[in-house]
């Protein structure tokens, strides 16, 4: 597998532009996340303006966490604008079937868009893989998550990425277990969407692959491992773990890297 | 009256999700300062999603600081789906009384929805008031203060939280003062929309009550008071306010607290 | 030329209100910057209520970073309002010359509004100014920069504030190079729009003059130079970046100061 430092340098040398069409409660960790990580972020969401943007990106980050009717058609049509100028497209479905609108919004984009990524948390992965992600019998090696990723990769045909305190990157062939990462991480909003962010800067330089979204995740946890060493709670935590992302050592931190493959087949 | 320490724990333990649909400027220290305060929050205005996440909500809080004609549509909706399900609403008027369309605002949500706390500042919760809430002769033991928020209380069935150096809480019978806080709390944006949000995990979590709204309140300005020892200005206190409102030992903050019961009567 | 401390001190004597339709990235970075200024933020961007609220304002900040087409419908009447009441507008065109609906954006504004102050980076000064700004000859004392920003002052009627690693101000005639700051103030998403907030709390005070831009640009470089000095990342400087704007020490920004006027000649 790839380390994160040749990653992690050839994004600090590209600074992807990353346009991110997210929510409102975390935009501004994640334009943040997407600078401290080596990219360049860019947000617009008026149909009339954010296609146009997409054209200049690497890759576009789909967040539904806040969005609404106007803003799914934005990020449905700059899907497009992506898959036409070869920008990957990242997709964080944020409470997928928690509400049908959700649900609906993910189905569409995914209809519509050719994704590269989907990045998700345990429970929105597992929905959306449906049947097919449960587990059948023990599995030690990898478990449900393994399980879940894996097939959502096959029925999606994407990179997918499953954080959690422990994390799976699969594309359904090769499946990573990650498992760097702080407590705290998931005592601050945000953290989920600024993975996404970064996810974004990987996939942008090096293209949709399991390797460069394992690279990221596995960046973004041990920044979290390094403002945690420090921090006196969510709310100094936030602040160090710019800090740790911006000042990662690429060879330290390929090793605190906590990486294995998954040996479980389906 | 009920500690501190008594609905901290409450919160901690049920973890109360808190739907809220707030402005754009402060979402996200709403979001920290809930999960902070022991709570989980969600945040979606669109109206063919928010409802539906109101269901799963134990509280909801509505926030006018920037609301505009699509999304006092939908906390309306929103309002009316919580007094469905059983959740509490805690309404912020922000700036009622500045503009028309405000004032508008907060007259036909208190009109559509069942109310459970108004939290406001003193010009808000004073202009709400209204006559009734202006103060006849002296009253050294509570002031203008306590005679809006007991005013307003009357009139609306609702709890009154009314924040401001001395802080007054009233639901028309039972009325305190409480004096915790920080001269810094003034000079960052957003603490009176996160006591809002903190004031939204007490009331989801025990119900809209004097005590409730009194113990979010003190707890809140006893995390102000914390952050405000090592602070160096407005912008390294924000952090720490979250860190010491996540890190509040209940028994220590029953022992902070500044409490009274307020003798005026009107 | 006037000082910051007379300014910083009229700022702080006066609270100016600065009503701001910025955008949804930034805005809670921009609202802090105000008050820490010595300001007070008020964000709205209904039709219906914002330009109510404009008639309160001593400044107006249009940001179009996140514009979208109901936003900008919003700034012109906000505008038309401002220049009813007498407050100055200050025109911060993010992006534009990035995509039609920007530029378009900025045009309408433009025609609809008089704008007191334009602030944006070396980008956006140089594509607004245009054939006019380009540079004739070899120009050793203000370059490029000097030039296109007077070029723009002098099409718009406007002071134009133009930032970077040095920044530029001209109102046409007088013409300042300035040359605070900190290298972090480029790694952390908002000192641009921030700087637009700290630029209406100046002229809002002061009205629109060189002078009164030139030392919101001073003395906000000056706080990120005094950042700098214990940040250790982009994470931890944003906090430190506001602690140093509340406490800014006028006679010793006075002190610290690095302008100078232009020689350039168009």
């Amino acid at each position: 597998m790839e380390g994160i430092s040749g990653l992690l340098e050839a994004v600090r040398k590209k600074v992807p532009l990353v346009h991110q069409i997210t929510n409102y409660v975390t935009v501004n960790d994640c334009a943040n996340a997407t600078i401290c990580a080596g990219g360049s972020p860019v947000m617009t969401d008026e149909i009339g303006d954010a296609p146009a943007m997409t054209g200049f990106a690497s890759a576009l980050v789909l967040n539904i966490g806040t969005a609404n009717a106007r803003v799914v058609d934005t990020m449905i049509a700059c899907g497009k604008a992506a898959n036409d100028a070869g920008a990957i497209v990242v997709l964080d479905p944020v409470g997928v079937g928690a509400t049908e609108f959700r649900t609906s919004a993910v189905d569409l984009i995914l209809k519509k868009v050719e994704v590269g990524v989907i990045k998700g948390n345990a429970g929105e992965i597992s929905i959306m893989a449906g049947e097919a992600g449960k587990v059948r019998g023990v599995d030690s090696a990898g478990g449900s998550g393994a399980t879940a990723a894996e097939a959502l990769a096959k029925m999606t045909g994407t990179v997918v990425g499953m954080s959690g305190p422990v994390d799976y990157v699969s594309d359904g062939n090769k499946t990573y277990i990650l498992s760097n990462g702080h407590e705290t991480m998931g005592r601050i909003s945000g953290t989920g969407c600024m993975l996404s962010s970064v996810t974004g800067c990987y996939v942008g330089t090096k293209g949709a692959s399991v390797d460069a979204v394992a690279a990221a995740i596995s960046a973004f946890g041990i920044a979290g491992e390094i403002a945690g060493r420090d921090a006196g709670g969510p709310g100094t935590f936030k602040p160090l773990l710019f800090d740790a992302l911006y000042n990662m050592d690429g060879k330290a931190a390929d090793r605190m890297r906590k990486i294995k493959p998954c040996t479980t087949s389906m």
